[in-house]
């Protein structure tokens, strides 16, 4: 435990400017390839034709090689009849060397063949070099086919061949070699592993693997090594002396007792930069040791990888004589708040789709240390250091994480949970690869707010109208006023209390949570369980504040059985599916309706029909009622 | 050579349907694969959580792990000092797991500690679970992670590993084998091979090969087989037969002599398709052989390129459950009149950048056996069979084959043509591989007119004012009016005859081309060359009538310089470089200059002062008088 101490911290901007400089003459070597396999690799020098293509001049199309002053007057009155016989004409196919004393060719289907084939009659004449492909049309020998620096596509292998070029100067692969370091990490091999209690799997190391063969470079991998001062700088070493260009070291550059990357990297090199002033990323270390880049990249999931972007991957491009690309950019509507730290560029994960003629993004929630907050996302939303965050409604730019057209097929749902969503989500994608639903969970009123707000294609809701007994109907009325929605019926589905297995405090009742020795947790205010909890509150006399955890609250029903089933409370309001999942006792309260509302103007998009079609289906249903605590007696039913 | 008959003729959008519909479950078999091997791979279940993320209550924070109760009260007038010694309040790193009986940590910037560590005092609270990572909070044990048919990021690798999965089912990589076949063609092997006359090189299979590969396939390319039926039919059914999901035969698909391929397929199986309206790729044969995809690919390079992405890429992309990605597309303004066969959906491949506010898209020139017209093109126009074309300055939507911000950062350039473009080109390249160079030759005129209707950043021009013997600056008044352009001399050059090696015609003169054993080769009306040859026609009195070949136009040196070396002509107008790069002769006429005309509005722009930079360093220039017939003397002078 030490105080966060930044040697040397930087803004992301200047943190890039300092770590390019140090690198400015970091091209890999060239090495001559095969071009059949030189797809996406990165030409280190200009490449000239070999050949002329085509070589000689040939037939464009299939017909009769002939000298086109001899056809000169043939029309629909004055034919001509050329001898095939004599060679006066001669037949050729495609692709074909034109005979030296022909100059064009006619096109067969506007030659009239003699039974016999020895003669042919036109109509029309052709002009000198007509339907012929001249010598060098296509490449002429010594033109630049490539400049240098030339990302080589498909096609572009086969202008190379055929300029004669079998093989490409090419800027070799970047070797680079990533150290993962932590004694509270353990690698994970096998399915029936168990993790040590108090440890974590190590995945980084895999992430930006990845992260690098996808730019490009030739990675290394070195064993998970324990957080040892000696050891770690023994690692290091060897890994920078090695056959390798780059180096990076995972973890240990936070300023734990256990990290001491910042110091064997000063007691070994230079520390460029240590600390930037971005968000996930803060404690990245920039350094060069015997010339070579070494960077100390930040532990959290999420840092990680913003880390590795922002600065190995360029560096990575950079060696191979690569474009860096900007990601694609879109225009979004913010559909939420905002708050930043001024001071601190923050990329935010954003769930972004298109409603109607405009995008709308939805952030996701925050928290470097979560992995599914990038996996969720399809777009990042970079707040400047210069701001305190963005306004709901603004207008944004979001850097798109996935290719437009996905962004645009992409359905969003918010409002309640349910685990039925998942399925749905499963059965979208397995349907049309190209309909990813994203879900977010901010309650039931959230969701219908998201419809008036035009933010969403759709809300799952299940709010309880205490007057009436009914479902979501009257708060339809009561906040979309003249919107034109439908409200089609998901699931009914089994709320009750969540508690350990053999519901050790005996809870039976609503009442048994005001007991003393009970601590409760609670969904958040605006959501269906919530309104459903005080209803039965209402019902059976009680006061909510005489129940200890009211105040404790979760945001989707797994949140609430993850916290009875680690001991931070002993019992939630939830659905049996997520008791079942994670094998805690149900105490059925009461059986509730789920529903979906969607914009009636929406009800024509694919992606939406596809939807209704699922949900419709008896394999869908079945797998629904499988779940437990679930009826699709009434699902699909519109009302 | 027989005439091109297409049994069972499709448009592009029948064509997929048909055969997509005959393919509808032409999912691959699944496959487990280690979860650091599974980037871009595509699920083919679902993937559940097997462990909740974090598995334990952790610190967020270096700081000391308390009872949150424990500092309630604590403020600047009544700092709390909390016990290390007896275990109150207990040292904790990140990540660290919280002890049994503590729920809250507080930051260690917030601590003020004894010399001896034993002691620690805050002036303000911490809340119950304050810093501290809770069990599930990432990721819950039996979520649904990802859904069936997800394509795996480097991201998603990490949130499996923390979830507990090291392996993952995913869809098996589709196999193709790729049969070329052709009598008329060789394979390429080394650098110094001599091509037989008359043949030419197999490129189809290794462009295609690399297309299959980036749609995720393995591939099999078999040896080059000659144009005989009982060969071909042999080896496609060997083919069709052995561990493969889809055969492309290429070439043999249009209906020359030598064209088996429609035969062998109707004969081994069902010809689904054959010709397809499109153009390049007409025709194109779709069949199915023991249930397997067979595809013919026709022959010239663009046609097979248009018809395999087409056709079989969309095919590979559903084997694997892959979302079939529209290519992303931009409006822009069109520099040309695009006249089209109706009744065809074309292709046109364009070089399309940014000017001003706008996109600017330019054809390249037409010909399926071209595949620079695809190397050359970074976008495509697709013109639909129910039109005639599309007029110049109307807005059309263009596909881009390259991404978005490099179409962006694209330099378009165009008018004259000079070979020290090329050695720009490069050099743009090499500064910043981000700033392609994309130019089309249309003469000096073209190029002062294309700056004119704002088509251009930048026009290359050498036109001569007979009156005033000065170069370009009388017609950028008479054209360009008031429109403010910078003029910069970018070389001096030789303008001469280009004639055979030993100059068999004795050309000397302009008095030499009007003889009678004397063909010309000329280029094409505004350009400057063109401008110059009439000059010294009237210098010395001639009358072009005089001269045989006059009308017959090239659009570059180069192809004035391949004219010559064919034997089409005896002698062209060009530059020495150009006759120097095909080994002709050179017979000097005279000296001209060559500028760069730039709207003075672009001078700001990133590549444009990067090209400025280059056309002065001392290493370019070196570069452009070594290529002979030329002088830097005034490179990079304003006029």
């Amino acid at each position: 435990m030490k105080r966060k101490i930044y040697l040397n911290m930087h803004t992301l901007e200047e943190a890039q400017q300092i770590f390019q400089e140090q690198l400015a003459h970091s091209l890999t070597d060239e090495e001559e390839v095969d071009v059949r396999n030189a797809c996406d690799r990165v030409t280190s020098r200009q490449v000239p034709a070999r050949f002329s293509s085509p070589a000689f001049h040939g037939a464009a199309m299939d017909g009769l090689a002939v000298r086109a002053e001899e056809t000169f007057g043939a029309a629909d009155d004055s034919p001509i009849t050329l001898s095939i016989a004599s060679g006066q004409a001669i037949p050729i196919n495609t692709g074909h060397p034109l005979p030296d004393d022909k100059n064009a060719v006619i096109m067969i289907e506007h030659v009239l063949l003699s039974e016999d084939e020895q003669q042919g009659v036109i109509r029309a004449p052709v002009y000198p070099w007509q339907n012929v492909r001249k010598t060098g049309e296509d490449i002429v020998a010594t033109e630049l086919l490539f400049p240098t620096h030339h990302t080589l596509s498909p096609a572009d292998i086969g202008a190379l061949l055929t300029a004669g070029c079998p093989h490409v100067w090419v800027r070799k692969k970047p070797r680079i070699t990533i150290i993962p370091t932590g004694t509270e990490l353990v690698q994970l091999s096998t399915a029936d592993q168990e993790i040590p209690s108090g440890k974590t799997v190590e995945s980084n190391s895999a992430v930006l693997a990845a992260m690098a063969r996808k730019a490009g470079a030739e990675v290394k991998v070195s064993p998970l090594i324990a957080d040892d001062y000696d050891n770690i700088k023994k690692h290091l070493l060897e890994a920078v002396r090695s056959d390798t260009d780059i180096v990076t070291i995972n973890a240990g550059s936070s300023a734990g007792s256990a990290d001491y990357a910042v110091q064997i990297i000063e007691e070994l090199g230079d520390v460029l930069v240590h600390g930037v002033t971005i968000m996930p990323g803060k404690p990245t270390i920039l350094g060069i040791i015997d010339n070579k880049p070494v960077v100390g990249i930040p532990g959290y999931p999420v840092s990680a990888i913003i880390s590795f972007e922002q600065f190995v991957v360029p560096v990575l491009k950079k060696m191979q004589g690569m474009d860096q690309d900007a990601p694609p950019q879109v225009t979004a509507t913010l559909a939420k708040n905002i708050p930043s730290r001024g001071g601190i560029e923050e990329f935010r994960r954003m769930i972004t789709g298109r409603i109607d003629d405009h995008f709308v993004t939805v952030p996701v929630k925050k928290g470097a240390g979560a992995i599914t907050t990038v996996t969720r996302a399809n777009s990042i939303l970079r707040i400047p250091g210069s701001s305190e965050g963005e306004n709901k409604n603004s207008q944004v730019q979001i850097e798109l994480l996935r290719p437009l057209p996905q962004i645009e097929k992409t359905l969003l749902c918010t409002g309640s949970h349910d685990l039925t969503l998942d399925l749905i989500r499963d059965f979208l994608k397995k349907s049309n690869p190209a309909y990813p639903l994203a879900s977010t969970h901010v309650g039931s009123l959230g969701g219908i707010m998201a419809v008036k707000e035009h933010m969403t294609h759709i809300a799952g809701s299940h709010l309880l109208d205490p007057q009436s007994g009914e479902y979501n109907t009257s708060y339809l009325h009561r906040y979309l006023g003249d919107q034109d929605v439908t409200l089609i019926t998901l699931v009914f589905r089994q709320q009750g209390f969540m508690v350990l297995p053999g519901n050790p405090k005996k809870i039976e009742t609503v009442a048994d949570l005001t007991r003393e020795d009970v601590i409760f947790i609670n969904r958040q205010s605006g959501s269906g369980t919530r309104v459903l909890l005080d209803y039965e509150l209402d019902k059976a006399g009680l006061d909510a504040d005489e129940i200890t955890g009211y105040d404790n609250e979760e945001y989707t029903h797994m949140a609430v059985a993850v916290s009875v089933l680690s001991g931070k409370s002993d019992a939630g309001l939830g659905i049996l599916a997520a008791a079942r999942a994670l094998k805690l006792d149900f105490v059925p309260v009461t059986e509730e309706r789920y529903d979906l509302i969607i914009p009636t103007r929406f009800l024509e998009l694919p992606m939406i029909k596809q939807l209704l079609d699922i949900i419709n289906r008896a394999d869908f249903q079945k797998q629904v009622e499988a779940m437990g605590g679930y009826s699709t007696r009434e699902t699909g039913r519109v009302s």
